[in-house]
């Protein structure tokens, strides 16, 4: 059952006023990847960017979503704040609008949302906020795509509520026997060649190998590469390239359900 | 040409996290008005208070709009910020979105766009941004009314382009000879009834006396009512009573053009 | 051992730009206390604020304090950010520096320092925080007084590592069996004459009576009363005469040790 | 009249929580410079970066000078905002004071404050907030060295109130005819050679070229190349090699006035 196309997606416009992020290669990432997780302000981004960021993943042909994290600037949206579910799923709601607008004027749909950081860390295992944002999702829009790992309680709210999600696998992150991925404030430098074929064996074998030095079956509808990873550019090459050497598209994702 | 109706707006929704702006009376304003400019969280309002007065507005019948300000809530938007006017229809374009999915969420539609303060006022001088703003509200929502005054450069600019406006009286603040408002940081408490008075007689008779002490003609849409304005729950009780006195109905603005 | 003085601390200048806190009477408050708190930028307080209310502590004889909090404006403070001690102590520099440069400018010392809100109690509960801030306090004014209290780590930590503090008694909150506060969100109206009551209560007999129904053993060298409490001025001004009253001084801490 | 040595001024610390400015060559610059203007928070610059800054400075036995700016996170202090020169003076308080804490923390002085970008431009046009700012000056630090252009205001009112000040030539700006340096937004890249060229006759002969093609004469006592020009690291490091080559000695400010 190895895959014929995946979704590969990344971070993008993750910069603030005068600040890029990473390497400040989002334009040269953005032709490579299938879907764009566009920052919204709050952790990242501002409305320049987003602006610029949106003309951008139109011109590539690439999927708009909203990126929106926890309202944290000097934490890049890392730091878990306390707060209620519904404030936080009105954050949400603030910065979907804010980027839809974006899309709006550039004529181009919004095709998902992906949470940022810690906010989607917490939405993975917070049945509340998960239940309070997917409720509020299909109030305002029940098509629009929702990233999560399949191992999420947002993944297990969002298909008993029927909301269309995307399953993740995180090619720059390491995972664990749980199938939950290890959450680092610093990536380290990684091997492209290594990533790809990582990538690769998960798509085609749907194994990954594990920090405790097992494996783990693992299914997912999009690649995940961070743009703010240190050589991320030659990560998405790399991954993209050994991708369609093996007959693998890099196309828009398929919701795992409704199916 | 006596007016049988006429449009109240306020500003609601100043507040941010645990602040409230001037009174605090909102929630009593919002029922006599039939307008709302609601603050999008650059100069004043947060995501929860945006949520809570979207849905005060719906449940009065009130008109939705967006009231986007400067990126500044240490100054509430009041002062003036050195930009491109491009940057600056990006703030508005992005506070006008984040507003839109409120009231989507509320499914109610957005009425208005009035911007706030110091950037109305830049607006209403400075023909480039009232043209790339105007341009921009084109593109994204043709049939959305624009506030501003028959003085400005605004009005000019989207009666050329042919976007709806909505001509403002301002009932607490001072005109000048030249048709132009008084802007002033702080507004002393004013007596209810004079202000009453002096809105009707801009309803009748289309007159209104200036700070030089002359008079000058006037004609206008809406009637707007500050809420920080002390003492600005009576100021909108005397002057929505004694407008109803006098055979006006307060009620949805019509705009001064296209007709 | 009934107290023949004691210190009367409350937050001040927690408003920021155009807004202000709780009933907005901070001007009355002042000449009422013996220690003010004063807000530092980072939950609330502007410099504006700052040089106002530094002036207005030294224009009525009260001593001047930090109040530093979570970089959190829109949630006050309140919400617990998840963040390294080392970070949180430079939060705490920056902001208690600020304060000492307005002191500076009026010619009037830095007496204590008070972390605000969710940092205050998670100092009060993390070994790790208070021992870097407790640390750094050392290095930069050993003789600042710390408040804090007495059932809590930072409490522990201090007089360990021989940094004089001021235990505190809360007026306006409940107690648990355990001796702490019980954390509310919002507080409503309490009735004046009982806050005085109990506030005497505890300076006379040293007991409080706990939220669970029984009574427990309380020392403390000051008593706070929230400014923005509904009712404050009211709480504050009952409480200081009935102490008054009673021959007890309303006086500048006495630190709980070294004596 | 060749100078002997000569201070070498930049800008450190202005990134932003995950944010670094520029090509990120802070620690490369800070051992070639004499001065370090650290951004204080306003329009860069956060705690923790502040400490680290400090504490490179004093590692590198260089100056520490305060650089605070707008508070404009999002325009990087390079847009004007309206305001009272007694309210601008407060933010350079705020942010001064801040600094002192980390310098105080690290157990060194604080030498200069040098406000940053469209603060600095408008303090040297306007002579009643450089009036505030160093009358505020004299209250709470006589001895800071105030960095400021020959050619404004400042140095002026200075000059006149009997605040020493170091007067800069920038390196990597153009001046024109007025001895003033021309503003711009974005700077591409300079040539290496010719810029240390140019500071080399500047502190040689006195003199520069203007935009207009002319040469005006020229006295400074600090030379400043900003550390986000792009090839700033090379540019510092040229222009360091050149003057030493030269015999003249990268030393701390001698300040113009008072000798």
């Amino acid at each position: 059952m190895k895959k014929r196309s995946i979704d590969l997606n990344s971070d993008m416009g993750e910069g603030f006023g005068p600040w890029t992020i990473g390497d400040g290669v989002d334009a040269e990432i953005m032709p490579l990847i299938s879907s764009a997780n566009i920052a919204t302000g709050f952790h990242a981004g501002d409305p320049n960017i987003m602006a610029r960021t949106v003309q951008s993943a139109k011109e590539a042909g690439v999927g708009v979503g909203a990126h929106p994290g926890f309202r944290d600037l000097v934490g890049f949206g890392r730091r878990t704040i306390t707060e209620s579910p519904q404030a936080l799923v009105n954050d949400i709601v603030f910065q979907l609008g804010a980027l839809r607008e974006f899309a709006r004027l550039a004529n181009v749909g919004v095709q998902h949302v992906k949470p940022h950081g810690a906010l989607y860390m917490l939405a993975a295992r917070d049945e509340e906020l998960s239940r309070c944002l997917i409720g509020t999702l299909q109030k305002i829009d029940p098509s629009l795509l929702l990233y999560c790992m399949e191992s999420s309680v947002t993944y297990q709210v969002a298909r008993e509520m029927g909301q269309p999600v995307v399953r993740e696998f995180y090619a720059d992150r390491d995972y664990d026997a749980s199938g939950s991925i290890v959450f680092t404030r610093r990536v380290g430098r990684l091997d492209a060649a290594q990533v790809a074929a990582k990538v690769l064996r998960a798509c085609v074998e749907g194994r990954v190998t594990t920090v405790e030095g097992g494996e783990i079956n693992i299914d997912f509808d999009s690649v995940c590469i961070h743009s703010d990873t240190p050589g991320a550019l030659e990560l998405v090459q790399a991954t993209r390239d050994t991708l369609i050497r093996h007959d693998i598209r890099i196309a828009a994702p398929q919701p795992a359900f409704p199916q």
